[in-house]
């Protein structure tokens, strides 16, 4: 059903391609984790979230070992989850810590514990060889909690595979036409020189467009509207786990009391719940009037439409392609190129993965 | 799944059999399509439908060669397509005329334009090999369009595959079963001798009754009921694509200002939409008491009480060969025979275009 | 999709395991089955369910071998069916005796007739080898009908497989887990030892428990509660078809007019509809207080309460394992022994269905 393409014969990644699993991936806000037990799909594994005593959230398999009782309708007890079937208990590293029917505790038996780190308000979670979850590579998104900073988000769950919104952040050819009613991508800006480079396993684009007023996006947060800014833009394909965009405005004939400079970071988690679904975070995060409320709700309205839009695209898409029985062979230009890069970044991954996994059953 | 029966045992076809693509199908009725972009699954291929400024009808792939958007979720501007994710422009023939992000055009990327006519009320469509659509070849259907003639007409949307629908219309045995409540076939009609022939790839019957009164579905929108006449009929599978029926009814004493003869035509139109699954027309045709609303209203519900009998009872066959596990295989009697040999040039028919496939891959 | 273990690496049934055919199982209650055609699903094959003129159950094929219409949608004339499309009769034995399109009944058709045997309440079929089928062998429930016992009794279904509620059954150790609530299984009880024996193709397990105060469950029908009794107690897997529960409570200082022996059984009826899913039926009998209603309602409520917390249980279980892409080992322990016996008795089973279904096909 998936496999459009034989393998050997793709260049990039599509929504057929295994996904990468080493890496970390934002499981849930830290919000929703507390002391309830909660059920999620990621990466196709059925997973079980709750947050110890001490506040550490942990993540672990759903899937009881003894006769495959989901955890999460069972019950906390401290820091032990209790399956709700025959009271085996774990605790939070995923080992049978008691059995009730047993004098003695089977201690050989676990469950699959992830490593998880928690970060501002993001949980990531590492669903792949647990020898590979390196701390330090976990994602820094410090504007997410600095004080200075104000930050409006959202989520969608998402009917599509995480190439294809990758693919739609990397590209901006499509603002004028998906998003025409939303203002996104003023003509100055798509005529603006893009740079793009491939950096290990990211991709990065800069742009830069000197000496024009901002678009409302830009303007109503700085209330700089119809004034002579400089703007210098970069967004980057992070990791198959999210998308970031900074932006700077420069403030070129600067008010009393007015800042010089204004940041703005857009943030984009995809994290996979099966192959071609996922659950989709997004923040819109700024460091001015950070206090006002009606540039709140401007930014969440303006990230709401715009992205509804992206999602609903991209939905469609799938299901168009879902609907084809023969191969498909996409068409691609010149302004594909930065999605171009990204996907045969994925396609690499997966595959370097696959041979990893082959060698290790071998 | 659906294969049941070893391919090379088959004898004649059925459900898992490969659809006849090159064929000309009804796609829509001529007044469905407009300026609106229309989707349409036709034969498992998910086609857009409009109509050009000059009023004609287009119907092309769906899905966009660049990022495999849905062209139904863009935009019309002119006669030409507008794709809803980057703006590609495509002509009514499929090329690509206009990429807003290349200076230059596109123009070697296509997207199918299957070829097109429309006669009367139906727009057919080639979803075959296009070299082999010949425009002498579609279905005349005069009657539907004629001054002298009315027609009533209705669709279904039907859960099952075009070979047990054609099967159905070559049957006259199920008519006392389970047409027992409608009156169609009345026993002196059931005893007239049947003669079929097969004439290339259509199959014919033709049957006479000579001096009897008529039945309401004739008696009444000829005012003949209880009188006696003769009457003629013939029926064929004209091609996978449809079905018609024509009966002549002979006023044997004809009054002061009646006709002596009274045409019917009964035309099944069958589109597949996926294997089994079916856009079905049907249009009941006269050309007596052709402004007598009352006549309208009989025909159009004593049709539409008989066919959703048909399409009931064909649904519910194939839900209950799709829980059969185990190979079936059918019991057919002498009645059977126009359907087994409609079923045989089905079979070949498919076979031959499954030869054709492979040997333009090899 | 279902194979999660390689076959010949199972040491033990599970829900993939192929379903036991060849034995008795119920395809409905007696008072189901009328002058009414039924449809029902068992063992993956679509039945016709209905009652002679002398009352006695006939199961046969649903699907006509003329043109697969389903005989459900028919009718009976006497004690044939007629296929509602063209009119084929079939006796109760499936075979065709009328077929109206034609002079002579093609009496060489036949549908499937399977074995039936009604007793008591209870209409048990045989859907494996007509030849196997051996009446003698129908299991005996003479309590669910004689005159001094009274049952309460209700049905499921199940979104599960019967390995999963045949285990549970013979599984005491999560009584006081899932059934926290519930009060079944009191602690004195679960401490009581437990002999299984393996006899044949059955499972069976002791208990005794002797001088100590019965649990609500029988202490509200025998009015003991809070007095000394002795508990005898057995529980068996008896076929892949059903379980049977029997407990005696001995009234250790019996007063007047008291009885001193009060005896439930309880009888858990399994019938696989598709692999995954379950009619499942389930009788709570006792000889005592027969004819009082507040009992009846008692045992009722506590049964169907407990019965839903299983079924419930199962059916997460089922969904959680339906999740998981990867091969399933479960871990087992001591007291999961009487369900391993059983699952080893299932494998047996149908590994040698599967033997015999190959030898025949060579």
């Amino acid at each position: 059903m998936l496999q459009k393409v034989e393998p050997a014969r793709q260049k990039m990644a599509d929504y057929t391609t295994p996904l990468v699993r080493n890496c970390w991936y934002v499981a849930a806000l830290g919000s929703e984790i507390g002391r309830e037990l909660k059920e999620r799909t990621l990466l196709g594994k059925s997973v079980l979230m709750y947050r110890t005593e001490g506040g550490q959230p942990v993540i672990m398999q759903n899937r009881c070992p003894h006769r495959n009782f989901p955890l999460s309708k069972g019950r906390l007890d401290g820091d032990k989850v209790v399956c709700g079937y025959h009271g085996m208990n774990f605790d939070h590293k995923g080992n049978c810590v008691f059995m009730p029917s047993m004098a003695k505790a089977p201690t050989h038996v676990t469950i699959a514990s992830y490593p998880v780190i928690e970060q501002g308000p993001l949980v990531w979670v590492w669903m792949g060889d647990p020898a590979k979850a390196d701390p330090a590579s976990v994602p820094q998104t410090p504007w997410l909690s600095a004080p200075d900073w104000k930050t409006v988000s959202g989520q969608f769950h998402v009917g599509t595979n995480y190439v294809a919104m990758h693919e739609n952040l990397l590209d901006q050819t499509h603002f004028p036409i998906l998003h025409s009613s939303t203002g996104i991508g003023t003509p100055e800006y798509s005529r603006a020189t893009l740079e793009v480079r491939v950096v290990g396993d990211t991709v990065e684009q800069t742009r830069s467009l000197l000496n024009s007023p901002p678009p409302d996006i830009y303007g109503i947060p700085t209330r700089l509207t119809g004034r002579p800014v400089d703007r210098f833009s970069d967004a980057a394909f992070a990791s198959p786990a999210w998308h970031v965009a900074h932006a700077r405005i420069v403030n070129l004939e600067p008010r009393e009391g007015e800042k010089r400079e204004y940041r703005f970071t857009i943030t984009h988690i995809y994290t996979p719940e099966h192959q071609n679904t996922i659950h989709y975070w997004w923040f819109n995060s700024r460091d001015c009037n950070i206090d006002d409320t009606a540039v709140d709700q401007y930014l969440r309205d303006a990230s709401v439409k715009a992205y509804k839009e992206d999602v609903d695209a991209l939905t469609w898409i799938q299901q168009e392609v879902e609907k084809e029985s023969e191969p498909i062979e996409e068409a691609s230009f010149a302004p594909d190129r930065p999605g171009i890069a990204m996907r045969k970044i994925l396609l690499r991954l997966a595959a370097e993965e696959a041979a990893q996994d082959a060698s290790m059953a071998a």
